[in-house]
């Protein structure tokens, strides 16, 4: 899922997206309840119509981007006190308030209330966090299966679902004791949450195939905030369907660009009369009209377009890298696949 | 034609501006030549190749620019002496280098170096300036009939027309002057230099109507750098068929946007939940799929796809105005077409 912040995948048209095949894409909670504000948005008949994007969207819950505010949030039971990054304003984000404004924002997928923990944490920390996230996620869901207050207005989307989240840090026993807990409360998919913040690639693989696998099997099982094109293929053989991940976007904004045999970045000098494409593997509009000569011109010229070309290939990238994983498992070849792709690029 | 300074219609991609009808665009000589440099392009085949465009371009001579570098610059008989914006490295263009320079660009309209005049100017001023302009289009002219030099290699575009630019300020006997010294020449079209500077418009559009007059009724005639939508209507009604300029591109980047009906600043409070279109007679894609809210908030929350939407509106209502004026030439309709398209925009 490319990730859509403030209701747009930064320097992308809707229709850029839709072209390289975007089914889903991630907004943020935490963002759009602040500016232009949930209620706005419901009266404007939800995010799908306010944004113009008729395909799936999900939401998070705003809970990551508050707990990242730091020094402006304060955590209680109820849920999590902060100020707005914008102005300084006062806001309460609880287990409810998070269903609520989701249901306003009528995502297709709303994701419960979670406490996010720092790493590294101890096992008590880890504990007292999960237990916490648990006692939140029953209470969305109690608000979820409720439906939105009658002074709330419609939502704007009958149809949403909303997935739970297992955390529980790096504890194998702290992680299968969270999956069965949100296992017990009957989502409609599964999130695997605090991961990818740091902690060592095989502590996070092995973490991510302990939980994936007392997850539904038969249910959408999705992996926040990761990762690079390897974490997607390593993890998809760990039971994971769904990433959302912010490193195509913002990399292609820095000039890094992911190819079949590794990443570039299109500001070094080597690429000043390189007229070959970023990736000749790849089909995007960047790959099949421009050469690296002249992404590399405009990136060095600071035109904004350097980082919506950019931006089309890095995500053409990952959305073709998913498709690639899906046809392999459909042709019963995705082991060979997954060699020959991490062959490649650490070649 | 839209202007492409470094290459790059700025926020837009290739295909955005073929989308809505760019038949043709501009680029600028003086930043193309300083980053990345003529010669590269040339060795990369050319700026058609090198930037991804197969439609005309039109170049101007760099002269422009030069002369708005102020106290980095000295003008001497033989061209201009300047310093580069970008890292201070002295440069000299004569009237063969900027002949030179176009040529490697390959664009396909060239124009001649002149001397950009600043407003006011008195008649002394303004007629030494017509006379070294008319002197450097001479040798701009010889040079270019000459063809590339055999030890600069083949030009990139052996199709590449030059054009006069007329002088003279806001003086009858200048302009006239001019415009006869340069029809001599015997150009493939002719432009009118040195308006659109700070003149009053009905100064401008009486010089516009003198000097129009005076060129070959079957070449094209381009007034440079100008100018509003209404600027449009009025100087093809005094004869102009070309026109440049950067106000419906930077605009739109501020958030000014043109409408049928006149200007409207998107940052706006009062468009916050407004879900009209920009322009209900408009069929650009930003009027087709998105509501004036939404161009907002896009604005308000900093996402660079707001300028590219806003660049798209402006561009297709500038684009959309010159065809309809074509349109009604064909149909024998301009002068009402012209009192309804004024009559709207200032009610």
């Amino acid at each position: 899922m490319p990730v859509g912040t403030q209701g747009s995948v930064k320097t992308l048209l809707q229709r850029d997206l839709e072209s390289i095949g975007a089914g889903i894409i991630l907004g943020n909670t935490y963002h759009l309840m602040l500016r232009p504000g949930d209620a706005l948005i419901a009266r404007l008949g939800g995010l799908h119509r306010f944004i113009g994007w008729s395909r799936p969207m999900l939401t998070d819950s705003g809970g990551f981007q508050v707990f990242s505010l730091a020094d402006r949030r304060r955590l209680i039971e109820d849920g999590a006190e902060f100020r707005s990054h914008l102005d300084g304003s006062l806001h309460m984000l609880t287990p409810e308030r998070a269903v609520d404004i989701q249901a306003r924002l009528g995502s297709d997928i709303a994701m419960v209330l979670d406490e996010c923990l720092a790493y590294p944490a101890t096992h008590d920390a880890a504990a007292a966090s999960m237990t916490r996230s648990a006692r939140w996620a029953r209470r969305c869901r109690e608000r979820f299966l409720a439906g939105m207050p009658a002074a709330e207005g419609p939502g704007t989307n009958p149809g949403q679902a909303q997935f739970g989240i297992v955390q529980g840090g790096l504890f194998p026993d702290l992680r299968k004791e969270s999956a069965d807990l949100t296992r017990e409360m009957g989502f409609e998919g599964y999130a695997l949450g605090g991961l990818s913040v740091g902690e060592p690639i095989e502590e996070m693989y092995a973490t991510v195939e302990l939980t994936a696998g007392r997850l539904p099997p038969n249910q959408p099982r999705y992996l926040m905030g990761a990762g690079t094109p390897e974490d997607l293929v390593e993890c998809v053989a760990r039971g994971v369907d769904m990433f959302d991940c912010v490193m195509p976007t913002r990399n292609a904004r820095n000039g890094q660009l992911f190819t079949s045999e590794g990443r570039i970045n299109i500001r070094n000098a080597q690429y000043v009369d390189d007229t070959r494409p970023v990736d000749p593997r790849c089909n995007c509009y960047t790959c099949t009209h421009h050469s690296r000569a002249y992404l590399r011109h405009l990136y060095m010229a600071g035109e904004a377009v350097a980082r919506t070309l950019n931006t089309l290939h890095n995500l053409t990238f990952y959305l073709d890298t998913m498709q690639r994983i899906r046809d392999a498992i459909a042709l019963r070849t995705f082991e060979t696949f997954r060699q020959e792709f991490l062959r490649l690029r650490s070649s």
